[in-house]
């Protein structure tokens, strides 16, 4: 008899970062490919860095239904190749015009402007490329089914729409019901497409484990921007690795300047709670997610 | 028994172009819906107007597997999406700053930047919905090569790798080979990607009757080119319905800079040639694909 004993989370998640570097660094295009600049810039933007939160949701979630990690794998690599896309067009001048991003000089000023417009263009086709080209359901109906979900988390009705709304809001007095719907398309979407689809590489659901996973995703989703505007408010620019305090400076309505610091602090533990009991109806294979919406309410950058 | 008459290509292709104007506003997010103003941009800029080849293309290919139309008309307006997506980046101030398109200001210059770049962004996703949203081929394992065809032909290897090419290329002296390069993944492929796409939604095909169409598509893709390079150069910016003669001004490399007007009209009367060649393997199915790449080379505008 094997007695297998897991790892701490704090490994668990250093060897998904570590993974995922490796297995990003594969499917991304080589530099020495033509056009060598663009899959630089692409390489660039996504390798070496950032928290792989994403990445890390899509691998706990995949555990609860057993998911094999090679497909688990690929699911989270588009995933956090849509996730570097969005930066890069965030970060680009026309949007929030910033030099920084994970302690390095932004893409478009490390590159130029329309490399990189043309670099987040490209991550986009090559996360839908990955998510058609390798099986990752036993069903391939199943695996359409999957990418409808990313593209749709993508895109006006999810991410892309909560940019637009997140621009449409600045300078504006807005209430903590549009913030949270901003949110929920800006980070949730892409943050529940990640939960959904790493269990969507295992053993079909129920219908209520299904909406389960989806009320965790939700709650880690905003707990995950809650703590990021009390971070932005609390630390400095040099452990955040991007310009902090930038929010408050371009006006823009945060969950600290709607509820004060406390009162941020407190929703953060009280969706933290709320993300937990949602998990009760799975068994120990929820364990990672369970650990992880404290990893991430709990983070310091 | 019902004889039926197959309306002349003028009709046939009117016709087309009328269906997907609706299709593409039954398919595309209401301007009512949030976020609006977006929403109203991806629809400015893939509404009312271009001349929908690569609808066309599909819609042609299909006709020589008999794909059921409305399939058909889904690959088209995903195809017809990502087009449309391309344009307004290739028209934002850091790529070719240009201001006037289809007759229209360009969606920057209506809209602003930010909501452009966003605009493109949430086309691209949109178009990867709806060929994973609707069933498209019989067996979903072949719509989910579609799908990465697909992908592939939008990315760094396809459409947005030809547009870096492009502009690496600006101010350069290059030569024939490296032209054709930038124009094979610039445009080229999501040409190839139409017909190809357009062609799977119908009955199977052999591996030589899937190269004829390759070869069809790479003749039209590049025929396409040549004559847009001609008619930058010919036409007026009037009825062109966007800005007349840019690449000579930005010292573009054309087909007509490299061969001349008379070498540049030969070759696209080669191409055509090639074209029909290709076709020679399949029955009289194939008949508005050849009248397609009649009308491509023969246009005015």
């Amino acid at each position: 008899m094997t007695i297998s004993v897991e790892p701490a989370f704090a490994d668990w998640s250093r060897d998904i970062a570590m993974r995922m570097e490796e297995v990003l660094a594969g499917l991304l295009p080589a530099a020495s490919a033509t056009p060598g600049r663009l899959h630089e810039a692409m390489r660039y933007s996504t390798l070496g860095g950032g928290k792989r939160v994403r990445a890390m949701l899509a691998h706990a979630a995949g555990r609860v239904t057993s998911a094999p990690a090679d497909r688990v794998g690929i699911v989270a690599s588009a995933v956090e190749l849509i996730h570097a896309y969005s930066l890069i067009h965030d970060d680009l001048p026309c949007m929030d015009d910033d030099v920084l991003r994970r302690g390095k000089p932004t893409c478009h000023v490390e590159f130029d402007e329309a490399t990189a417009l043309l670099a987040g263009d490209a991550l986009q086709a090559l996360a839908f490329q990955l998510v058609s080209e390798y099986k990752l359901c036993d069903d391939p109906l199943h695996q359409l089914k999957l990418i409808e979900t990313f593209a749709h988390a993508c895109g006006s009705r999810g991410m892309a729409g909560g940019q637009a709304v997140d621009l449409g809001n600045v300078g504006k007095e807005i209430a903590l019901p549009e913030l949270e719907f901003m949110h929920i398309l800006k980070t949730g979407a892409l943050i529940r497409a990640s939960v959904l689809m790493g269990a969507a590489c295992g053993q079909p659901i129920t219908t209520g484990q299904q909406a389960a996973l989806d009320r965790y995703a939700q709650c880690v989703g905003l707990a995950f921007q809650v703590v990021d505007d009390i971070l932005d408010c609390e630390a400095s620019t040099e452990s955040l690795g991007k310009t902090a305090g930038k929010d408050q400076e371009q006006g823009k309505p945060t969950y600290v300047s709607l509820m004060g610091l406390p009162g941020a602090k407190s929703f953060a533990v009280e969706l933290l709670a709320d993300a937990d009991t949602a998990l009760a109806v799975f068994d120990g294979r929820a364990a990672r997610l369970r650990e992880l919406a404290a990893f991430i309410v709990n983070r310091h950058h």
